[in-house]
């Protein structure tokens, strides 16, 4: 197989990629997300896809194959691996698939993915990581993700992203983090804060500070970031360790500030080639 | 002065006592908070709980005195005592008094309360905790409280309450959260994660636990109950420590359940004697 539909169907948006050879030959986005479908939408969806970017064999990644998606696909347990994926696919039909997710137990704690280890293994495939690494995902749940022989082993997942969210739309700090986060002092600041782990009581500091006048409102979004991407970074001991990170441009410049602030070295990966990569590996197995 | 009138005038909700020697005559609580107040209609409600409870001295204590309540009283930095309250009261009229919150300034980190204040030094002043104490008054904003020689000299607030109102109101794990909390064995589960203050991962592994059937999700409210109070007294070190808890019964059970598992030791204060003390104190040095 060598030309495929990939689509990358996320909870809120959805990516639609023609890919001949490897490469992407055309992309379009939208915000046809899962939560915008019902599962009776799907198969048309698919079928315009078709009409549209050539009728060809479509492998779908993401919340489209978890319990609010369409078809739920099993969780692959880790490690997990390209191959591993490609065997735990979801055939809709012969021209239609959906890769699984990845979940992983340990001493009882449990995790899951659902869509990212496309661009991970995707990085890996492509050689854009090495083949024990750790990489970084920032966002709504950002994702840790060890890398061992090729393999995703262990990960972990950060609510950092939302509680950033929840913060700024609902809480008593609402008034001050109405400004635009911005890579300066404010956000080292609260890196540095944010990396005492106690986060409690950093977070109400936010207030505490513009009750006092001891920091302009127009910075606190920034120091909050700081706290909360601070406290993130500094639970994942990155000192001494190379992190890879898959991030859209403003986002991993905040992550590699703040890996760079505790010893570690950020390097930056993109997102959409690694994606790419990933869906041709498992396409070459299986479609 | 004997016999006045003490308000614990919140954001919310508001308390008015009649206080004679010291002990309290009759008590009533409404709803008429800070929030539910416009500026101009405070001097009405003081005429109306002297027609109600006496013609008396009022003495007013709590939000009533912020930004958003009758008339902002610059807070008294810290260290504090009760003769610091009395000496920064705002006096409205000839018998009406509002009494100032207290702020810290430490390294550049601020710290405000308004209204623990009276309650915490009131505990003091009844010999319910000694003049060197670690106070601990649990809630939205929860205040972790050193006194030193009789006098507030340090504090903390986490925002412990507020995060878990937000996360249960408005977060992915809104759906796993809607069971009571309970003090049992999924909330001590929470208090031994969350002790190891990665609190951005220990939350999401509530929603993971739920997706991999390995936490029955009437017991994730309470598990995820314990990761905040857990991450919040493992940021205070209270190993060795007598913590003196001034709470209602359901949650100051949770933090004395906390506090012991970390080698803490909780002793229970009554949060309206403590209240009460702490104002007929005030009130006898100024009313």
């Amino acid at each position: 197989m060598t030309t495929f539909l990939a689509v990358d169907w996320g909870t809120t948006n959805r990516r639609v990629y023609r890919i001949e050879d490897g490469r992407v030959a055309a992309v379009e986005s939208d915000d046809r997300g899962v939560k915008a479908m019902a599962r009776e939408d799907y198969a048309s969806e698919i079928a315009t896809m078709r009409a549209r970017f050539g009728d060809l064999p479509v492998l779908i990644v993401g919340m489209a194959g978890s319990t609010i998606g369409w078809h739920e696909v099993p969780y692959v347990a880790a490690p997990a691996s390209i191959e591993s994926l490609a065997a735990g696919l979801h055939h809709v039909d012969a021209r239609t698939a959906i890769v699984p997710g990845v979940s992983r137990l340990n001493e009882g704690q449990g995790e899951v993915m659902r869509g990212e280890e496309v661009q991970i293994l995707g990085a890996l495939a492509a050689g854009l990581v090495p083949a024990d690494a750790l990489v970084c995902q920032p966002g709504t749940h950002c994702k840790w993700v060890t890398l061992s022989g090729g393999s995703i082993v262990d990960f972990t997942t950060a609510m950092t992203g939302e509680l950033f969210a929840l913060l700024k739309a609902h809480s008593v700090l609402a008034a001050q983090l109405t400004h635009e986060v911005r890579d300066g002092a404010a956000f080292a600041e609260g890196v540095r804060r944010g990396a005492e782990r106690d986060l409690l009581a950093a977070l109400f500091g936010v207030r505490a500070a513009s009750v006092l006048g001891l920091r302009d409102d127009s910075d606190a979004a920034s120091y909050a970031s700081g706290l909360l991407i601070g406290a993130d970074v500094a639970a994942r001991r990155v000192a001494g360790r190379e992190v890879h990170l898959l991030a859209e441009a403003a986002l991993g410049d905040l992550y590699a500030h703040a890996i760079e602030m505790q010893g570690g070295h950020a390097l930056r990966i993109d997102s959409q080639t690694a994606f790419v990569a990933g869906a041709a590996a498992i396409g070459e197995l299986c479609l």
